[in-house]
């Protein structure tokens, strides 16, 4: 995705109560930030924070929290929106070092429209890859519970793999969201774009204890 | 599907070598019927037995059991094929009963576009339910290998569950089997059929020791 420059991105994210800049501080602690006991559901790769926006708002007994690597496009999910949600972090950090922020306190992991990574040799870097989903596996603390969409097909055949790899079991499956009856799906931003063109959304949710 | 019933069908799998139609009395022996060492890889639900025919051909190596549950489309399956390869067997049987076939004999079973039963209540019926995965566990000789074809969505979600439920690794998936390359996919009739119809066909491979 190109991503234009945002004007005054710097103080957008500063003047915003919702986001945290220390992050690292409160590893281990987040339910004592958020002051509750309530638990805590993640979102790597936030984009413009519609999806984890709208699911703290319907969802007040949980707590939320967005993170987002690029600056521009959280400043860009910020800036119009006031009013967000007291259950509901967001964060600017690269996902790579997500151990550094949390350690057994998170009920459940959203990966929304990650980046596919194509080429075999930056496999690595897909958020659903071995080497992410053992980092993962620190920061979970009970129950890992895992919801991936995408609308990658290659990205969705590499992930079912590996979740099942790492001895996930598959507590539901969609390869064809949009048409599935009965969902309560919240789409982000990218998925209502590529949904209205007619590609195929998929969906995938995994546990093990 | 709506057969129709052909005519002679008897006197056409009465007068195929490779139609054996005292199957049971077999089990446990395969490898003594066809004389050889050689891996034995089954198909439940041949149909017209395109793909097993054509597996039997190109793997001379290997043996083959293909077994259809409804004598008409066997023997249409048959009846313009003179000259099937001697590593090939066919069985008109119900797959219901497999265990009185079987017994740790099989290397590999494929299924191939098997009846969804798309019926919530009918769900046991499905040839990758834990009811049937329950019974190919006796047939397997070491490394258990299922390779499963479909073009029906919900079938193919059910199954991926079912089949991670049940153990087994995902050692291949596509999601769109006609739009990969390096394959080298034997279709069944049917398979090509909707397949022109631009349906998508499902593949997924899995296996356990």
């Amino acid at each position: 995705m190109r991503i234009r420059n945002v004007k005054h991105k710097k103080e957008i994210l500063e003047n915003c109560n919702n986001v945290v800049d220390n992050p690292k501080e409160y590893k281990g602690k987040w339910n004592k930030y958020f002051n509750n006991k309530n638990p805590i559901y993640i979102e790597i790769g936030s984009g413009k924070c519609r999806f984890i926006i709208e699911n703290a708002k319907r969802n007040p007994d949980i707590n939320f929290i967005g993170i987002e690597r690029i600056d521009s496009v959280l400043a860009l999910g910020i800036k119009d929106n006031e009013n967000l949600p007291n259950n509901l972090v967001l964060i600017n950090y690269n996902a790579e070092d997500i151990e550094q922020l949390f350690i057994k306190e998170i009920d459940k992991l959203y990966l929304n429209f990650s980046d596919p990574w194509p080429k075999e040799r930056h496999a690595k870097r897909r958020l659903t890859s071995s080497v992410f989903l053992t980092k993962y596996e620190e920061i979970f603390k009970n129950n890992k519970v895992i919801e991936f969409k995408t609308d990658n097909r290659g990205l969705f055949e590499y992930s079912i793999i590996e979740f099942v790899k790492q001895k996930y079991n598959i507590d539901y499956i969609s390869l064809d969201l949009h048409n599935c009856v009965n969902n309560d799906n919240i789409m982000t931003e990218y998925e209502e774009k590529f949904s209205k063109k007619g590609y195929n959304i998929y969906m995938i949710k995994v546990s093990k204890k």
